[in-house]
C-alpha cells in the first residue's frame, strides 16, 4: 500500500523540499508506480547472518585485482579522420602539428554545434595554448601518452578557469578553480581539453534542458542524440573530437554511445576518480570516455584509471592479462533481452559470432536479479539525488521539469527501504560472482532501441515507448553493482541508426572487454561507420 | 516541526512495522525529542562540492597507516590473580597447566554467575578438550601466542557448536556452525573460550534483559555492570576470566569497562573482523576486547587484528612506531565535560599529569561537533537497527521494550536525513583530521559517572539523570568517525566504584593509546584495584 499524496506532500514539506501542485502529484504518481517492486524487495527476508553489508558495499569492488592493460592493436582499415591512435601516429611522422589539429577540432566542433547543439563552452585560448606546448614537446622528443590530442569534457566535470553549468540555470555561477582529477590527468599526459560538452540537466534530466535545449543525432537530425552525455557522444560521433569523457549514473555514458555509433565505457566504481565532478549519486555514478574505437578508448583508460586521494572510492589494483582465446562469453537473456528490438539483437548475435570465430567460448548463464536492478536502481539514485539537490530546492522552479519529477520521487525514501537497496545491491554482487565463476564476460544489448526521437519515445519493433522505461534495462545493472560496461557498436538498423552490444566485465577488467571490442573491431568495421553530419577534418593523414 | 503520531504510525505500519499503542506513542516522543537536532543538521547545507562522500565515508579509515604495537612492557606489582601476561609466563615456568586453568576459570565463572548472573553459556567439554592440546603444545615446546589463555565471548558473537542467544528469546535456536573469525583467530592462537557472556539484549536493549536478566557490577552489587558487554565485563572484574570479547556500538566496550574498572578498546572500525557476529549497525559497530591492563589487551590486540576477507569493512594496513616522549596530548572540553561527575574529571587530570610526567606535551585543541555525535550517531544506529531488525518485526512482542522503545525511533527515518548523518560522519572525520594534524591522543572522560543503579539512572555530581542521556556522550564519537578508544581506570570514586578516562587515536594507532596507558598503568596501580566480589584464584603464581 501507498502512502497517499497528502501523505507524501507532508512529509516533503516537512523535510523542507517545497514542490508545487503538480510536481507533489506526479511524485506520487511515480512512487506509487514504483512501489510494488520496492514492496517486493522490503519482504524478501533479509536475515541477520546474510551478511550483506551496505554501508561497505564497495568492499566486493576493492578486493577484485585490475587487469592490466593490453597495447591497443591495429585497428583495421581506419577512418578516414583521425582518431587518437592516428593523431599520435601522424605527429610522430610529422603529418600534422597540435597546433593544426586543435584549431581544426574548434572549427569543426562549432560546424557541428551549429546543427547538433552540442557544445556549451569552446576553450580556445586555454587548448591554443596547450597545443603550443604539445608542438614543443614533440619537436624536443619529449611527447607524452597523449600529447597534442583534443578532446570534450562533458559540463559537469571542472576545468579549472571555467565555469561548470551541469547544464543547468542553477550551476556554474564562477569558473571552477581546479580542474577535475579526471582533467588534471589527460592533460598531464598532452592531451587538450577543447570544449565544455552539453549534458542533460545534472546528468538526469530530459532531452529538452531548459537552459541549452536539446542535442541532436548525427545519424538523424530527427533523433535525439542520447543521454546524459548527450554533446561528447555528439561531438566524437561528428569526428569533431578524437574522444571526450562523459559520466554514467544509469547508462550516460554507455547509451549515448550506443545510439551514436560509438564505442564508450562505464569503468568499474572506483577505478577513475570522480573527485571535481557534479555529484548525481554517490552509489552509482562513474566517469567515463568515449570514442570511437576500444583500441583509443583503451589509450584514454590508461591515463585515467588510478589512484587518487580526493576520491574517497578510489583504488589501484594490479593484476596479469590473458589470451582472448578460450574467453569464455555469457549471453544472457530475461530482462536483457525481453523488451529488445530485432536489429539489436541481431548486433548482438553478430558480436557473438565474431568473438567465437575468434576462440571465444559460449557458457549458459543467466543473471535473474538483473531484471530489479532497474527499478531498485533508480530508487537508489534518485533518493541519492534527492539528497544531494536539497541544497538548491529552493530554486528546482529553474531546473528542467524531468529533473524534479526524477529526483522528488527520493525525497519521501524511508532509510530502511534504502538501505534494502543497498543490501540487495550487494546480493546482486554475489549473484554476479555466481556468474563470473563461470565466464570471462557477459554480452548483452546496450539498449532496447536505435536513438530516440527527440519527443523522449523509443520504438522497439515498431511500437512505441517512453524513454525512461526502455533506456537503462541493460546498462542499470552495472551502475549498481560496479562492475564495467563497454558499449561497441554492431552495425546499423533498418531506421539508419546503429545498434550497440554491451560487453560486461568483472570488477576491474576493463581490459578483457576491451581487447574483445578490439578484437571484434579489427574484424568487422561497425565502428568505422559514418554518420550524416560529419564536421571533423582529415589533416592527420 | 515533527510529524504527527498518527503520521508516523501510518508510515511505520506501511512500511510492514506493527507497533501497539504504547509502542507507537514511544516512538512519537523520541522522533519528537530527537527532531530539533536532525532538523538542524538537514538544514545545514551541504554544498555539491562538500565531497562527503557518505557511501564510502570508510575510505578515511583506509587510508590510514596502521601503527604497529610495541611489545607489552612490564605492569608494575602485580594483580594477586593472574593476567594474559602472568598466565604465559606462568605455563612458561611450569608453574600452573592450561588444564588446571581453565578448569579454575570455568569454577570462578560459575561462583561469579551465581553472585553477579554475567553467563549464558559454560563452554567446560570444549574448553578441556582445548586446554589439553594446549598443554601438550607446553609440553612440545610449541604454543602459540597466548597457548591456555581462558576468555570470555559477548553471546553476540559466534562460538561454533554452541547457540548465539544475542540475550534473546528470539535469537539462536540452533547452534552456530562455525566460529566468528575473531574467535576463530583467538583459537588459532591458543586462547580457549570458556563461557558465553551475558549481554542487553541485540547488545541495545537495557539493563534488565528478559530472558537472562540483569548482571550485577563486582565493585558494588546494587550497582549494574554497564553494557551492552555486560558479562562480559563483569566476568574479567571479577577476575574469573583474563580478558573477554565485547562489541561496541556506542561505547559497550568501553563503558562497561569504565564501570568495571577494567581496561577496554574499542579499536578503529574495519580493524577487526565482524564476520559471525549478529548485527547491530553497520557503521557504528566494532569488536573489542576487554581486560585488566593495557598490556594484557596489547596482546590479545595483536592477534585480533588483521584482514579477513569475509567482513567487508576490514582491511590490513603496515606502519612504523614511535617514542612516547614528545607525545602531543590533547584534553578537548565541551561536550566531553559539561556533564561530567568531578570525580571522573579528577581522573582525567590525574592521567594527564602522570602522562606529561612521563614526557608527554599538552596541546590545546576543542572538537565542537562532538556534541553533535551523541544525537546524531543514535538516529543512525538506530535507524540501521531497525532495518537490520525488519526480519523479525512479527516478533517484537517478546523483545525486551527497552530494545523496541529504542530501534522503533528508526523506522520513519527519512532515507535523505539518513544520509545527511553519513555526510556529517565523514565532516567528523574532517574535524579530527584537524585535531590530530596537532594531537597523537586525545584524553577525555569515558563515560560522565560510575556505574549505573540497576534501575537505570546514574549520578553526576550528586544528580540523577536517565541512563542514556549521559553514558555515550564520550563514546559515540568513536562509533560515529570510527576512530579507536581505549577505557583506561583512574581511580575509584567516593561512591566506591571505579572512574575511567579514554584515549582516543587517529584511525589505526591503537598502539599509541595502548602504549601511553602501559606507561600510565606501570607508573600507578588504579588498574590493580580489586571489586568487591573476586571469584578468580590465583593459581597461576
Amino acid at each position: 500500500m501507498s502512502p497517499t499524496s497528502e501523505e507524501l506532500r507532508a512529509q516533503a514539506s516537512r523535510l523542507g523540499y517545497v514542490l508545487d501542485d503538480e510536481v507533489a502529484e506526479a511524485m506520487h504518481t511515480a512512487v506509487t508506480a514504483a512501489e510494488p517492486r520496492i514492496a517486493a524487495l522490503r519482504d524478501r527476508p533479509a536475515p541477520f547472518d546474510l551478511g550483506a553489508d551496505p554501508a561497505h558495499g564497495d568492499a566486493w569492488l576493492r578486493r577484485r585485482d585490475r587487469v592490466p592493460l593490453d597495447e591497443p592493436v591495429a585497428d583495421g582499415p581506419g577512418d578516414d579522420v583521425p582518431g587518437v591512435g592516428d593523431l599520435l601516429a601522424a605527429y610522430a611522422a610529422g603529418t600534422t602539428t597540435p597546433e593544426r589539429v586543435v584549431a581544426d577540432s574548434l572549427a569543426a566542433l562549432r560546424a557541428a554545434h551549429e546543427t547538433l547543439n552540442c557544445t556549451i563552452a569552446f576553450l580556445d585560448d586555454r587548448a591554443a595554448a596547450a597545443a603550443a606546448e604539445s608542438a614543443r614537446r614533440w619537436a624536443n622528443g619529449t611527447p607524452r601518452a597523449l600529447e597534442g590530442v583534443p578532446f570534450g569534457v562533458k559540463d559537469v566535470i571542472d576545468v579549472a578557469g571555467v565555469p561548470t553549468t551541469a547544464g543547468s540555470f542553477c550551476h556554474g555561477d564562477t569558473p571552477a578553480t581546479e580542474s577535475a582529477e579526471v582533467v588534471r590527468r589527460l592533460e598531464a599526459a598532452g592531451a587538450i581539453p577543447v570544449s565544455k560538452d552539453a549534458t542533460t540537466e545534472f546528468a538526469v534530466g530530459g532531452p529538452h534542458p531548459p537552459r541549452f535545449g536539446p542535442v541532436a543525432n548525427p545519424w538523424r537530425l530527427d533523433r535525439w542524440a542520447g543521454g546524459s552525455s548527450t554533446g561528447s557522444a555528439a561531438a566524437v560521433a561528428a569526428r569533431a573530437v578524437p574522444f571526450a569523457l562523459g559520466t554514467d549514473v544509469g547508462g550516460s555514458t554507455r547509451l549515448p554511445s550506443a545510439w551514436c555509433g560509438l564505442t564508450g565505457l562505464k569503468p568499474t566504481a572506483g577505478a577513475v576518480s570522480r573527485a571535481g565532478v557534479v555529484p548525481l549519486s554517490w552509489t552509482a555514478e562513474t566517469v567515463g570516455p568515449i570514442a570511437r574505437s576500444a583500441a583509443d578508448l583503451t589509450r584514454v583508460f590508461a591515463v585515467l584509471a588510478g589512484a587518487d586521494p580526493r576520491d574517497p572510492r578510489q583504488e589501484p589494483r594490479p593484476d596479469a592479462p590473458r589470451d582472448l582465446r578460450g574467453l569464455r562469453i555469457a549471453v544472457p537473456g530475461g530482462a536483457f533481452t525481453e523488451l529488445c528490438d530485432a536489429d539489436v539483437r541481431a548486433g548482438v548475435d553478430g558480436l557473438v559470432a565474431e568473438l567465437v570465430a575468434a576462440g571465444a567460448e559460449v557458457v549458459e548463464a543467466e543473471i535473474p536479479g538483473a531484471a530489479e536492478a532497474l527499478p531498485i536502481g533508480y530508487g537508489l539514485v534518485f533518493t541519492e539525488a534527492a539528497a544531494l539537490h536539497r541544497i538548491d530546492r529552493d530554486r528546482w522552479d529553474r531546473y528542467d521539469p524531468v529533473v524534479v519529477r526524477r529526483i522528488s520521487q527520493g525525497i519521501t525514501t524511508p532509510a530502511v527501504d534504502y538501505l534494502r537497496a543497498l543490501q540487495f545491491r550487494v546480493e546482486l554482487q554475489r549473484e554476479l560472482d555466481a556468474v563470473f565463476a563461470r565466464a570471462d564476460l557477459v554480452v548483452v544489448p546496450t539498449c532496447p532501441s536505435t536513438a530516440p526521437r527527440l519527443d523522449g519515445t523509443v520504438v522497439v519493433d515498431g511500437v512505441e515507448y517512453p524513454l525512461y522505461a526502455a533506456q537503462s534495462r541493460s546498462t542499470m545493472l552495472g551502475n549498481l553493482t560496479g562492475v564495467p560496461g563497454l558499449a561497441v557498436p554492431t552495425g546499423v538498423a533498418a531506421d539508419g541508426c546503429p545498434v550497440s552490444a554491451q560487453l560486461i566485465a568483472p570488477p576491474h577488467a576493463e581490459a578483457v572487454a576491451l581487447r574483445a571490442a578490439q578484437t571484434f573491431q579489427s574484424r568487422t568495421g561497425h565502428h568505422r561507420r559514418r554518420p550524416t553530419v560529419v564536421t571533423g577534418k582529415t589533416s592527420g593523414r
